[in-house]
């Protein structure tokens, strides 16, 4: 019996159970030439999903009704006609939430499951792995012994960024929302340092104490006001790579800011927004950078597992409740 | 005689005449070996001033109290003791505001006046149309068939982005102040469509109906409530290119616009804030261009030239109340 979970309705503010609904079907699955049979191992969940979920125009087109929501996943190659692939291997690709599902190879990537654990394909080996590079590589362009600002330090993404920042030679300032998480920055992640947004009154002072010779890159995870604080402190040409705005992901009216141009101009700095999906040419340079990384325990991660398949609508939600720590996916 | 004029005070808001002071000198100017004595033609005076008047902290030392302003000049050499330059020739270079001054002839460039009048060579030949180019070409990156609008289109700097738009294939949409000035850009500078900010109550709807595919590149000026109306029009991977912020120079506090970063992402899109100096290793490549293009006529260009030493202060007041169209300068 192969299941598959459908989009029901867009939600409307925060999503809820209706918003899913799970079919069933009997009907065995048989390959032609070229194709696969696959069985879905791991299943990632992460907060874009929700843009996918509305029908606002954007750049993708959002999730059909009545059709299976895909994400990251992993599976198992359980048959192949395709000569790039053998029953046992290991993929991963955008995939539908199904438990098995027919594919053509196309956008699959083999994973190696004696080199890391699966789930990290979906994680630091993944998109998260990846959007840290690529936005620091590509945007950033580090420098050693430049200042590197993250936000959402604590997060899937932030937390790879601001290690890759110490691997490069960068110094690393984290910021992020409790004392226990700015702890983990400097003790877990070797952040240089930490602000708890929280409980510090004045940011651009608290910023600039913590970047003594000013911000050179500012790696963006949530937007809003600390954003403004770092824009106080950027140096000439600084780098601002935007990777995530949740500050204002639930605000029904359009957030406002500092106006942030007289500080591009006074400073000759750069803005970028980016999804990962732009840097698909150097992802083999990130992924050889990561696992290498990995494997020499410059890099560490945490992760949130959930499992069983039904529980993917839940997993999905309790990212929004910040239930996660970490990469959060669900295991078969 | 030589007149001089120095900055008196910081303005604080708008720039007013009590923040300057005149002062006369009838000391003989005598140059030695490699110097040069020049007798001032035009002054250029340009918005990015404002500025250097404040002592906020930039990537340009701010201009001291009681020393003399400097900005981009026209010089005739009356005497020399350089070996590069003789009597009788014209020079342009970031000179002091005084009717004589002594110079070692360094940062100065020979203009030719048989080619050009000479106040082109602080317009369209100088840092306007430099601006005006590298700009749009190194951040902007253009391609036949994009849309590009600009704001402040009436101005210097907006006139020649809009030209060479059209000359390198783009729809060319210009926002400005008035219908006089909308008409020009749409006579007299080629530009296909203008809208009238101060008579415009819907500026988004308006920029998505002169723009129906969209904004590839935004050349922006001025900043403020038009910069915000224009990312709501913003395509994937726009450029926009932050030159100016006019509309806010002379605010006193910290002004506020719509939070850009969700535009951004959702566009994968780049803003960069820039001054022309950043540039200038490509200024030969553009001076090529842009005298080849005024040659042809496939440029042209307004100025605003008033008369006098004594007026310079009120001529740069005068850019904020727009009173200039195209290039201000004034002539001695």
């Amino acid at each position: 019996m192969i299941k598959t979970i459908v989009l029901k309705s867009r939600p409307e503010g925060k999503p809820s159970i209706s918003d899913f609904e799970f079919l069933e079907d009997d009907a065995e699955l048989s390959i032609k030439d070229g194709e696969l049979l696959l069985e879905t191992t791991y299943v990632s969940v992460d907060p874009y999903l929700r843009g996918r979920m509305s029908d606002a125009k954007s750049y993708t087109p959002p999730f059909q009704l009545n059709k299976p929501i895909h994400s990251g996943v992993i599976a198992k190659v359980l048959e192949s006609k395709n000569k790039k692939f053998e029953a046992g291997d290991y993929v991963s690709g955008m995939l539908d939430w199904k438990t098995k599902q027919i594919s053509t190879g196309e956008g699959l990537l083999k994973v190696d499951a004696s080199k890391a654990p699966l789930s990290a394909y979906l994680g630091i080996l993944g998109m998260t792995g990846l959007t840290a590079y690529t936005g620091l590589t590509q945007i950033g362009k580090p420098k050693a012994g430049e200042t590197l600002v993250v936000s959402g330090a604590a997060g899937a993404v932030g937390s790879v960024v601001g290690q890759i920042g110490k691997i490069l030679g960068l110094r690393v300032i984290g910021i992020a929302g409790s004392d226990e998480k700015v702890e983990l920055l400097k003790t877990k992640f070797g952040f240089d340092a930490g602000i708890n947004y929280n409980t510090t009154e004045n940011m651009t002072a608290a910023i600039a104490e913590a970047a003594p010779n000013g911000v050179d890159i500012y790696y963006d995870n949530v937007g809003g006001p600390i954003s403004d604080a770092v824009f106080f402190n950027i140096n000439q040409f600084a780098r601002l790579v935007i990777c995530g705005s949740i500050s204002v992901y639930n605000n029904t009216e359009i957030p406002k800011s500092i106006s942030v141009q007289p500080f591009l101009i006074k400073n000759s700095a750069l803005m970028q927004g980016f999804i990962v999906s732009n840097y698909e040419v150097i992802f083999p340079e990130a992924m050889k950078h990561l696992s290498t990384w990995l494997a020499e325990d410059k890099l560490t991660y945490t992760e949130t597992i959930v499992q069983g398949f039904d529980n993917i609508p839940n997993a999905f939600m309790d990212l929004f409740e910040g239930k996660n720590k970490g990469k959060m996916v669900v295991k078969m």
